[in-house]
């Protein structure tokens, strides 16, 4: 999410998620921080959507009502539809007022004047911006690559981004994710290709995974399958819903008769079956894991099934991957990745790319976006090496704030709130550090309730402490340490409570905790949370 | 680690541990299942090494005792120096009895004859295996890669390989880990030659993070040092001590003056130090990361320092090198990874090698060990493909028994114990699926335990009832859930004892548990683990 401010106007570019990191245990997603809107939500001019994937949609739920439930958005017919199908999922809230803009769409919105112009990406409809403003024009790439052969898109309009380029450009804002890659993304041609081959070495069934919102790869492999005389099954909620929308706005065409219902797949010979679905990512709940661990209503792998993955391994997910693709190789299918031959290309501008596009442009400054700080400093490298002055590239994280006048930019000292804002459940922003921490030492060595029941006359525990432990040991096993514990525990209460005078049941509280900890620890070098409950009665 | 077994006497190659799935939280490694030896402890004949890298060695103080702690161990000098330095954590254990080998070197272990040959890998004196068994060779490779041009290590001994080929070799089993990627693994020459690059360019000080138990790449490092006029720090508990070792025996060397202590940093001009490291795979506690996050004792980044990460990421490292690498970028020092240019190379044959060794020995039958499924499946597809017969090659997983005759190798039906056994802390094999489990459920969604006093002679609850969660909610901002927690918790036990009868606590403690789960998850789309406590008093 990007704000744009000028006079008290504030106009936002995208509202996306992102995903946890791996010491975020139970956070379903990051949305943005909109600390800063607070009390401003009425200068907020509206909402500009560059495309429809989860990166830069994904928030629109969690915080539109936050702004202004009827905040104008504008967004391609595509980004549209998928944005719309989403809020069925929050039917608590009302319409979104959502305006279609298509590639020479122009919007005025308070000071600023945008002009949408297309993009190739790897999901139709992406919408790069031209934002014209008092002190000159902003250009912002959206994600972006260059394709002069793409599949189920115009390619690239080269004329039209030199045109937006005579109009002068103040600051170019592009998409950094591929710019640590060396030279040029692959053609969408190139992988059409690649895939073709398969189809033409399987004698069985093809099996391909991918991401349900690489929209132009799903549609290859429909062209490709239907080419081969193959039927095509859908498989994956998130897919066929995906298939479903682009397919009533036209991104996804197929003949009468391609698609079929995978309860029917037993009718076809395996020649004839083409099965798309998601999973490329390990993903626990996907089709492909549920296939592969023979838990699939209708599929089941076997010998002669070529098993496609037709997506780059996100970072973080190489060990599950590992882990599927070797249990899908131990049912003597054929696997094919994206490292042993080119069945996936990035939609993402690389090294080459992204010189061409600063160099187009020629901007007077310029910012990277998108992506890991690493990529957008090798953005900000790459605009040096193509002439750029350094001092006219700015490279910033979230928070930061950037002064853009006709002749200067700067990063300003004061940074707006930026902390995460996760998502779990219905909680938005309410799990914390705190949670977060305590979510961690849980898992790592699980916990330890330990509950006294004390006598008020004679200061004495009655009968012996009750323990509850889980993720800890084995308790079954562990009976010499509990009673062990217990007999600690019954000894520092008599201790505590054995003299006159009043007791003092925090201090009681922390001496079980610490010295039960302790004591665990040199037992087991285990730190499980303890949790001492004192009950007076 | 493999068994061979003739006649009940068992010979063991090999005993390593490997590092925990992201689904184990707080379990330090997995070690070796050797529930089939169990009563069979006195058929082991030795235990032979291949090399001193962790994944071959590193169970060896947690099993060596339960088969028996004097069982003789076969080790090159420097793993046998590896393994005996860490016996030091494990004081209460007696002396290894570990015997040195080297290359050429013979032992007879029951039915086994055993000959030593050198094998190039990334650590010095890493051995591959002729075992002379009644049925005929067995050739193990141990971990290898061919390199003519290696550093600090001989040249591979090509001719030496034929002659063991020419006693004819029944059964090779062959290191796997490279067998997914394309051609021939670089020479650590290549790697000399671009770290050699880096050092010339740079003006201020260099930093090196690589595995410590790359003493092969330490060497290099040091090496290029003293030829640029720069003092060595090592940096690291890991690395000081495998390069101690190493220089003990001979494997490191470096002119009197090229080490200093890191206390003594302040006293060099930048471009005269070399900082080599742990912490280039993000490890939360290594050296690296510590000089990253500005809690390094005597190391702070700044502008003209260049770091390289000397190694490749091991799966599932991805984003914790990610954010490493930010933090280090955003320092303003420049990086060199592996994907920018060769300044790491794995340890490794990849496929055009792994041809070439089993062209070499020609062996009757085939076995892929080491490495991930996917991986042996691969290597077995590459055997075919320079001409062995499907049939004569074994794909095996852990567990998986194979019988090997004179003329024939055959998987059996039975398998034995190959289940995880997990370390943590002190406790070997104590953590199971339960524990497990547990550990994930409470990372998720945290706990939720309820304590309920109640009256025995009234049945009904005394005061309000405790709660104690931790991981779910931030508490102080949830009053009004807990509240309401509070509120079904006494209607369900009122309801539960309000009429006559003998009062069923477990019923209870079911319905609390039910009920105020539903009620939870209805509220927060959260699950925590509920713990109903009923006290009767």
């Amino acid at each position: 999410m990007t704000l744009l401010e000028w006079q008290n106007k504030i106009l936002i570019i995208d509202m996306g998620f992102r995903f946890p990191e791996e010491d975020m245990p139970g956070i379903d997603f990051i949305i943005p921080n909109i600390a800063y809107l607070k009390g401003r939500e009425k200068d907020v001019v509206g909402l500009l959507i560059t495309h429809g994937h989860y990166d830069h949609i994904g928030a629109i739920p969690y915080l539109i009502g936050k702004i202004d439930p009827k905040l104008p958005i504008y967004a391609s017919a595509l980004a549209k539809g998928i944005i719309t199908k989403r809020q069925d999922d929050f039917s608590q809230q009302g319409k979104l007022n959502v305006e279609t803009v298509k590639n020479g769409s122009r919007v005025e919105l308070g000071p600023f004047k945008i002009e949408f112009f297309r993009q190739n990406h790897n999901i139709p409809d992406n919408l790069g911006l031209v934002i014209n403003t008092p002190v000159g024009n902003i250009v912002h790439t959206s994600d972006f690559k260059f394709d002069e052969t793409p599949v189920n898109d115009l390619p690239t309009d080269f004329s039209k981004l030199k045109e937006i380029a005579s109009r002068r450009v103040l600051l170019l804002m592009a998409d950094s994710t591929g710019a640590e890659n060396e030279g040029h993304s692959l053609s969408e041609q190139t992988i059409s290709a690649n895939l073709e081959e398969i189809f033409q070495k399987s004698k069985g069934r093809v099996i391909a995974a991918t991401f349900s919102s690489l929209i132009n790869r799903v549609q290859q492999l429909i062209t490709i399958s239907e080419k081969h005389g193959r039927r095509v099954f859908i498989e994956g909620f998130s897919m066929r819903t995906n298939v479903e929308i682009s397919r009533n706005l036209g991104y996804i065409k197929f003949k009468k008769g391609t698609l079929v219902q995978s309860k029917d797949i037993a009718k076809y010979p395996d020649e004839k079956i083409t099965v798309i679905c998601t999973g490329a990512q390990g993903e626990g709940q996907a089709s492909l894991m549920r296939i592969a661990n023979r838990e699939h209503q209708f599929i089941r792998l076997k010998k002669g099934d070529a098993v496609i993955f037709s997506s780059s391994v996100i970072p973080g997910n190489e060990k599950t991957v590992q882990v599927l693709k070797d249990e899908i190789l131990r049912q003597k299918t054929t696997v094919y990745h994206y490292k042993m031959m080119d069945i996936h290309a990035g939609g993402h501008a690389q090294i080459e790319e992204l010189k061409q596009m600063i160099s187009i442009m020629k901007p007077d400054f310029f910012m990277p976006i998108h992506g890991q700080y690493s990529m957008m400093a090798a953005h900000g490298e790459i605009a040096e090496s193509v002439g750029m002055n350094e001092k006219n590239v700015v490279v910033v994280e979230n928070g930061q704030v950037v002064a853009l006048t006709r002749k200067t930019i700067e990063i300003e000292k004061e940074v707006i709130p930026s902390y995460y804002v996760m998502v779990d459940g219905l909680g938005i922003g309410d799990v914390g550090e705190i949670v977060l921490r305590d979510r961690q030492t849980l898992a790592k060595d699980g916990m330890f309730v330990i509950i006294a029941v004390i006598d008020r006359q004679t200061g004495k525990i009655k009968g012996s402490p009750d323990i509850i432990s889980r993720g800890f040991v084995y308790l079954r096993e562990s009976q010499e340490l509990l009673d062990q514990t217990r007999k600690k525990v019954i000894g520092i209460v008599s201790q505590a409570t054995g003299s006159e005078g009043i007791v003092n049941w925090a201090y009681i509280k922390d001496e079980i905790r610490n010295k039960v900890g302790q004591y665990l620890y040199t037992k087991t070098q285990r730190r499980p949370m303890i949790l001492p409950v004192v009950i007076e009665v």
